[in-house]
């Protein structure tokens, strides 16, 4: 199938200096760019009318089912929201519940403009499900726990689920759905366990996603249990040897940040949460300038409220800057890798993100012809500082058009708003 | 004229339990609240399909017609983006691109539940043209500066160009517009000027608009110039003896708030724009416990970049418990407040801000049934943390409705457009 996606304008960076381009799609792949007229026949033709043309927006870091818990439990110090709210309602998941929450999930995401996403939770085969009928992209990771000294790996029943759950999912739809290990944090695992999971990943080539350094109250407990931060703890039980994507990174000493670029652990910056659950301050610019992968995520929503990896990346834009109190600190052209490119290579994804010939395909396009984004100077400025994800005009992964003007092509609306109210008018009785 | 907005969900304090309530608006004011029955013979109904209905959004520090600056001059340090970029790109003004910026600015607004808003810039009668013609409401005012000590307040210019603006459109379309007075900031005025200028608003009737501590260095060169603090500098000059908002207040001390708080002056809080000028964080939590009345505002568009009050109140919202790491610091409902009442308070308008019987019917409805504010536990949470401005599906002012459904009543979309392209495609020729 060929899809041309005409009359398209892209960012400086991928050329044509701002002149309407057509964008060729096939085999999942951009095919060719091009100012010159085509052949249309047999084609799936899109008008693009002048809109913006970006690489699809990655989410590196969610928990897409707790859209459940929305709104639940809110302005509560952070251990009572987790004790007395999350953990709780948690208990309540099942199968069903994660999948159509998942699916609602999914829904959000296609509308911002996003390709994919990383999630780390439970019930991950049924997450996997709603994955495939929707057609988004995804790196899946069942959340590993171990609390029991005496626990032994190889029989662990979280363990056997994730390794069951890589064993029938990993690399499936032509690779769109990827199934990660995840190893949940420093503080609720313990060392032989975690060395075993990270030899694991790395000898069946899977990458690791966990949770590190969020609050400071969990850096310096480390500190003193273990003697050393948690990077520090990760990287010498081997498990930065397996790729891994290591989210919120907000308390991170100079030692840490030197740890993740050497071993090229991802950094995902997720700032509304952080600021959100009062963990604070990711050092961007220090990962940046030291040359970690730093991509962005959403958290799960019940810390959010939103998954809106556009979001992410204009309060980043804004909150480095006025926390460092320097305006210039970053530059809006360096935002939007954050969001797209580094987010794929985080899911080892090599040959996704990017706006070039032989890419996959993952492309949303947002409107320049809002109110609010004109006029316009510059585009990189226009999406750093003035669009909005109610701007995008179409999703597209792998080459297929899964949102466009409001509508889904892989998802039936009105039955999901139907099966999602279900779940959440009952979930709490 | 009867209006009757029916099938309206409310906020828990406005009564009815969430159950759909008839919304009745007769000359200009909230006549009714009631869930029963109605004559709707004569009147305008709409249907709100049971979306939340709440008091529409003041905008309560802005300069409109900088929309025109739109990510015009990103990323510099403050002093070179003034000095090269924006100084500069003011000087070009004309009363024309003014009018039409100002028109576009208001537009935006609309779209975003904003009624109102308090304008601090030059060629303010173009911009009154705009808010007449449109039916928004708005404080505007002729920014003042004085650097000469030789000048005679009387016969200067600036200052007569203010009190005409007063006497041609003060209290103008039955009280929608009104004239303030504005002296720009301590760093560019001279006492005598400002003692004069406060005591000529106060005899007058009118209001005054400045901006105070915005930056550490205009705070702590205040300082070494007169000894005191910003705060203190006009406190002891009188102009706070005219009903003041005070712009940014980022870097305010204990004794400015308390005086802030004696003088009854609002500190309006601009959290983008502080952000991503790089000037820091106002004190949030402090200036509410010492009982000033905060507002909030938007700042002009070159800082921000968009005109969103709802995104203002969700900045503050995180921004808050992140930077204090207490995520109990401030809860959602205490946040509507600040983007409703307090801006009505902040522009003298007493019974505007509030949907209460009586009140002057300034309301916006948010679509409760967007993907991403389901579910709702809490109406609160969801404005403070899940609602866009996208969601807003109606903006009446004054009991007229002036947007809905992407509809504008009192705009032609289309003209306006021709005519801001127009504008914006040669401002700079």
């Amino acid at each position: 199938m060929k899809t041309i996606l005409k009359n398209a304008t892209l960012l400086p960076e991928h050329g044509f200096a701002g002149r309407p381009v057509q964008v060729v799609i096939e085999n999942k792949r951009i095919a060719a760019i091009t100012e010159s007229p085509l052949d249309e026949t047999g084609a799936d033709v899109v008008d693009c009318g002048g809109n913006l043309l970006i690489p699809a927006f990655y989410n590196a870091h969610c928990h897409a089912a707790m859209t459940l818990f929305r709104g639940y439990g809110e302005d509560l110090p952070l251990h009572r929201w987790l004790n007395e709210k999350i953990f709780p309602a948690e208990e309540l998941l099942t199968r069903k519940s994660v999948y159509v929450a998942t699916k609602w999930a999914i829904a959000e995401m296609l509308r911002r403009g996003i390709a994919s996403f990383s999630d780390m939770y439970m019930f991950e085969d049924a997450v996997a499900d709603a994955v495939l009928e929707t057609g988004i992209k995804a790196n899946l990771a069942r959340s590993l726990v171990s609390f029991d000294p005496t626990v032994d790996p190889k029989t662990d029943s979280r363990l056997a689920e994730a390794i069951a759950l890589a064993k029938e999912y990993h690399m499936a739809a032509d690779g769109a759905l990827k199934i990660d290990f995840s190893l949940h944090a420093e503080y609720t695992n313990l060392p032989h366990y975690c060395a075993y999971v990270g030899r694991y990943a790395k000898e069946h080539g899977l990458l690791m996603q966990l949770h590190l350094s969020e609050t400071e109250e969990e850096h310096e407990a480390c500190i003193k249990r273990h003697g050393k931060t948690p990077s520090a703890f990760f990287a010498d039980l081997g498990v930065f040897d397996a790729p891994t994507s290591a989210a919120h990174c907000v308390w991170l000493s100079e030692e840490d940040i030197a740890i993740l670029a050497e071993k090229g652990v991802t950094a995902v910056h997720n700032p509304v949460s952080n600021l959100k659950l009062g963990s604070g301050v990711m050092q961007l610019r220090k990962l940046l300038d030291a040359g970690v992968n730093v991509a962005l995520g959403t958290d799960g929503v019940a810390s959010n409220n939103r998954l809106d990896v556009l979001r992410e990346m204009q309060t980043a834009a804004i909150l480095h800057k006025g926390i460092s109190r320097d305006p210039a600190c970053l530059v809006a052209s360096e935002l939007l890798p954050l969001a797209t490119e580094n987010g794929a290579r985080a899911q080892g994804r090599e040959d996704c993100g990017r706006l070039a010939i032989g890419a996959r395909a993952d492309l949303t396009l947002i409107d320049r012809h809002s109110i609010h984004n004109l006029p316009t100077y510059d585009d990189h400025a226009m999406l750093a500082y003035s669009a909005e994800s109610a701007d995008v005009r179409m999703t597209m992964v792998d080459g297929r058009i899964l949102y466009r003007n409001g509508e889904y092509t892989s998802i039936d609306e009105e039955r999901l708003r139907r099966e999602s109210q279900e779940v959440f008018a009952h979930y709490f009785e």
